[in-house]
């Protein structure tokens, strides 16, 4: 286990308090809604509109400590922004790949905040290895989203937050990379050891949901969803290590799936959420009887949607 | 000025943590918009949506030390939710009086957290008249939203959260019945004389900025806005005598500046508002000189909408 709460602890020290205590808070129309009590964890009310804020701060402290003044990273837009944002107070040149079927409000934000955007035809994985040759031809930081242990640390600051509020007898936690639930899940197995700890892919994009299940890394030829932030397909050897070690159960929810639990957000809380957001609810939507009068939370990972794919999904 | 702000400080030890320290974050993409830099004052990430609950947890507090098992409150929707979740734990039987023509999300809500709903066929002020007749015929309390203290001590505490992280040059304050407009700007003219402190109403229900500026109680035969929760025609002069001592402005708006306060919410900070938590914006739109390249707050004072009525007011 890569991951250590001392680390974790000290970690809230060097991150910006903007990103750190979030709302946590009961939503009792959603709750009447799915039958069972509901915590909404809202990492969307910071500069980024995502929880990647809390890593990025960590890493940049890091470049900042070792006086390195460039990193590049891949992303599906959100690890960008908060990159680029992180970096910027710092003077730190951030150069961001993506896939040019990222949403439009990610890549327009990645630039507004400063950063140099370079997009590859391709899923994200292609950017993935853009970003590894570029940091290497220019001989910078290559920032790898779950891989680096600051990013997983900077997430596992959300389990800090969840561990003192609860008890929950369930969180429910978006899985793409693994940074949010090896971090999260760290933390609840140390400090809240009774609480089941969900991790929550999309079925058609099962990379790390299927690796989890089989104790092994497997791959899949395409990652194709709506909820883009968890659409890789080459699941990192060392993320899955430590997510054998945290999470008790993968989940695997359908794209309708994913839509209702978005729908569900608007209409009951009156909020709008990216699709990764959603992924717990389309999981108690897919399995209510598991959840049926429990403690469950579910953190809200981002908010960065393009509106009229959003309104595109919400009436279908 | 019957605001004290030892007993402002005090107050943050009574009301439920889950209302205080909400979050406040800058929001690029708004400012581009605007040309300001604009501090986001969030409070509606809570279980009513609203900043209500900030008061009324003081008010229950003082009814259940005094022994009172019952409560009677007029509410354009947001008051009577938070009266009504205040109230249930500690046993309070809550009656909320509203008008008809009140959202109804506003409305199911009060009922769902367990209050009873009484509906006058008028507007917020005959439910005012009505609360009145009921609180004296039972002989139980009648909260009333800016007149008690209370109410305006718990709209203060987002004053100190707004002192401890400025300085601001501007704080918009969206202004009613005056207890938010008063509570935050008594807390800012004490810990933060150097900010402008502006209150903002629609020009079609503009009584009390009306009142403001002329210095004594003006009252309107309607008011006619979508901005339910500011849409009082009768001022109450003790308000008023507080208001003056501590707003700079009153400045009012035209409806569509508030549908397009709304849209830029939604669209550059992925936020859904209702009506009167877009006034800031409205008044910024109205007058962009006034506040370009300036460092503005602006209080996000709830989310309750029906959705349907905003997906109109959005598309027209």
């Amino acid at each position: 286990m890569r991951l250590d709460l001392d680390r974790i602890r000290a970690a809230r020290r060097v991150i910006d308090p903007v990103y750190l205590d979030s709302p946590l808070y009961r939503c009792e129309p959603l709750e009447r809604a799915l039958g069972c009590r509901i915590g909404v964890k809202l990492e969307t009310a910071n500069p980024v509109r995502s929880f990647k804020g809390r890593g990025t701060e960590l890493v940049v402290h890091g470049l900042a400590e070792r006086g390195e003044r460039a990193a590049v990273c891949a992303s599906a837009g959100n690890l960008g922004q908060a990159l680029a944002l992180s970096g910027r107070p710092r003077g730190i040149d951030v150069t961001v790949v993506a896939s040019r079927s990222a949403p439009a409000a990610k890549l327009d934000r990645i630039q507004a905040f400063g950063a140099r955007l370079e997009l590859v035809d391709g899923d994200f994985e292609l950017a993935r290895s853009h970003a590894a040759e570029l940091a290497k031809q220019r001989g910078v930081r290559l920032v790898e989203d779950s891989l680096d242990v600051e990013t997983c640390e900077g997430a596992a600051t959300i389990g800090l937050e969840l561990a003192e509020s609860g008890p929950f007898d369930a969180v429910l936690i978006a899985l793409g990379g693994g940074a949010l639930a090896t971090g999260v899940g760290h933390v609840l197995k140390s400090l809240a050891p009774g609480t089941e700890v969900i991790a929550i892919q999309p079925e058609r994009a099962p990379a790390m949901a299927r690796s989890w299940r089989e104790r092994r890394v497997v791959t899949t030829d395409s990652a194709d969803t709506i909820a883009d932030g968890v659409a890789g397909r080459f699941p990192i050897p060392e993320v899955l290590d430590d997510l054998l070690q945290v999470v008790d159960d993968a989940v695997l929810v359908r794209e309708t799936s994913i839509i209702a639990g978005m729908r569900l957000f608007l209409e009951q809380a009156g909020l709008v959420v990216e699709p990764s957001a959603a992924l717990g609810l389309a999981a108690i939507l897919e399995d209510r009887d598991r959840f049926a009068g429990r403690h469950v939370a579910t953190i809200v990972c981002g908010s960065n949607v393009d509106l009229a794919a959003y309104r595109g999904w919400l009436s279908a």
